[in-house]
């Protein structure tokens, strides 16, 4: 038994409490200041007002001003925070971190650098640590297809945990593996977290087929398309050869770029990519956004339609397609690689129709070519 | 403008005629000798029973016995029987072919040898050509997501044309490209036509988390069943997770089978494999068998409630893991490479329960590692 204590208590940060403590570890749960009311609830009666469940009963919930307390004697940190909460991770928890005590982030995203670099979390959080700390601390990552509510609620998902000390990897996943938490190990950051960040962008490319072919069948208003894009719910005008073309077009390009950052491309093709991607485009705010804009709904309304929520898929398509843009200046890459990637910033941008640049998509390399 | 005959009226034979009309050629529809009266149903009212749609009133519809009129003077012949027509193609119309016309072939499988051998079906029809004729009529094939209903209704496709000859693929990807109908090029036939072959039978994988997870929320006739396997049907217990990890080990596993067939791996993770894989298991049998047998149902059963219908999915399992068994015999391949195929055979051979063994599956190769 260890002490696992998880930063972050938002949906799949506290949802990693489940296989924690079903292989009985300690959990300690902390709340980030915005999470405050979530660690009343749980303290209060145990029950996550966002991931809508009971927590498991032995998960301690601790308010942010009781972190030093949580941190201490912890065996493993999972960061849990979102993407938009990575510095205030930087900012306040690395600087607390214990020497060769692993960190597993479930945050995922790129970070952009100045120069066109896209830097991956894990990557980027250990340039953050203090200097006596640096390569003293292994950072692992999580990449792979997983719904924080069916994490909670047992169900099979299979992930991939990356990290550069493969020992801290295995280490971590023995932590957490579990009969429904299925863990593979990978020593390729930049591959497997390259996906996981890249594959909200590209869940709201196919997802614009979907709002394209609702709209033929009549205009909703905003509680309506909610709900049409819940989990299970039913396609009004099911047409599937567009999201289709749009999903391989989607592994392509992530394939592309993740051999742009290093990686092992055909991880886009595999788990990290193609499973994350099918997952991603099931329900949730990233095909809602998707498909408002393929509805022709400008961004700015549509932002404000999903109340204004941060979208990270907004995020990692600004910050992807500028370090594009600044390699391409430099000769590094073709922006023609990357068709649909430009087409969702500039629907996005610059109020472009939705209607993806089809004829401009396709394989290429040793054994297809594209259509023109 | 040049003509183009269609052997076989069946729905994806008969969905190319919207592309060849469109762009202006002459199309006869050949119906093989078990698509009588849907000749006569075009012939009367220019309504196709099984597409359910008016076809382009330009197409000539003719029955089997003008064959050899309707071959005259064509410029291209498409195959459009199914894989279990391949024979009665094989022996009836290859020997009227014409030297240097080009062959279109829309049959998608993979034909078992004798030595574990697994040849993609236009490798099978060259070698089923008569001696004089071997070499000088180009066969090419169809691999990428395209649901018939969808071409036929001008929704925006995107598919490949393989071939081993590269101009007579570029003549005929020429003659049907469309403003909607997106088909990009390869010379791989053995890897775009073994995943075409091979996402039949993955589909059925995934689909076995659909039918156990719709089994927790209650039992089902089979005339419900069939309703909820349709396009666009609401999922009854939306569970993703696991689906997402049977998506990507069935693009794992179809890129390994791919590179035993000799083609390029990689295209199992982009729009012959994933992106068709995608489509698939949207509905149609093969998401209707694999969510029957998910819900426990044996095989002799499933195959009664669905009419016993050819089944392509149950063909491809039969066939490749006969082969995979064969070669495994000779120490060329490990069967632990494939355990979701091996499941998939077991549920379908062995009454196996429908459980997949997802503590078995993983990425290997240089960048992950199974989880044991």
């Amino acid at each position: 038994m260890s002490i696992i204590t998880i930063v972050g208590a938002g949906m799949m940060g506290s949802a990693m409490s489940r296989p924690a403590t079903d292989n009985g570890h300690r959990v300690r749960l902390v709340g980030t200041p915005l999470d405050r009311a979530i660690i009343d609830s749980i303290r209060t009666s145990g029950y996550h007002p966002t991931l809508r469940r009971q927590m498991p009963e032995s998960v301690e919930a601790c308010q942010v001003e009781e972190l030093d307390r949580a941190l201490e004697g912890a065996d493993l940190v999972i960061g849990g925070v979102s993407s938009f909460g990575v510095e205030w991770f930087a900012d306040h928890v690395l600087p607390k971190l214990r020497m060769n005590v692993p960190v597993l982030s479930i945050t995922k995203g790129l970070n952009g650098g100045g120069d066109g670099e896209l830097i991956p979390f894990p990557h980027h959080l250990e340039s953050r640590l203090p200097p006596e700390k640096r390569g003293r601390i292994p950072f692992c990552a999580v990449g792979g297809p997983c719904i924080s509510f069916e994490l909670a609620d047992r169900r099979h998902t299979m992930v991939v945990f990356c990290g550069s000390d493969g020992r801290a990897v295995s280490k971590v996943r023995r932590m957490l593996t579990t009969g429904y938490y299925h863990v593979s190990e990978s020593t390729d950051v930049a591959g497997v977290e390259g996906c996981a960040a890249l594959k909200n962008a590209y869940a709201m490319g196919v997802s614009l087929a979907v709002g394209i072919a609702d709209r033929e069948v009549g205009e909703l208003d905003s509680e309506s398309a909610k709900a049409l894009c819940s989990p299970g719910a039913p396609d009004r005008n099911p047409v599937y050869n567009p999201q289709a073309a749009l999903f391989a077009q989607s592994c392509l390009e992530m394939s592309r770029i993740v051999r742009l950052l290093g990686g092992d491309e055909t991880l886009a093709g595999v788990l990290p990519g193609a499973g994350d991607l099918f997952v991603t485009i099931f329900g949730g705010r990233t095909r809602r956004l998707g498909s408002l804009l393929g509805r022709g709904i400008p961004f700015p309304e549509a932002r404000e339609m999903l109340h204004n929520v941060t979208l990270e898929a907004v995020a990692i398509i600004r910050c992807v397609s500028r370090a594009l843009r600044l390699r391409a200046e430099r000769g590094e890459v073709r922006l023609s690689d990357f068709p649909l990637l430009f087409h969702m910033e500039a629907v996005l941008e610059g109020g472009a129709p939705p209607e993806p640049p089809y004829a401009l998509f396709g394989e290429t390399g040793k054994s297809a070519c594209p259509a023109e």
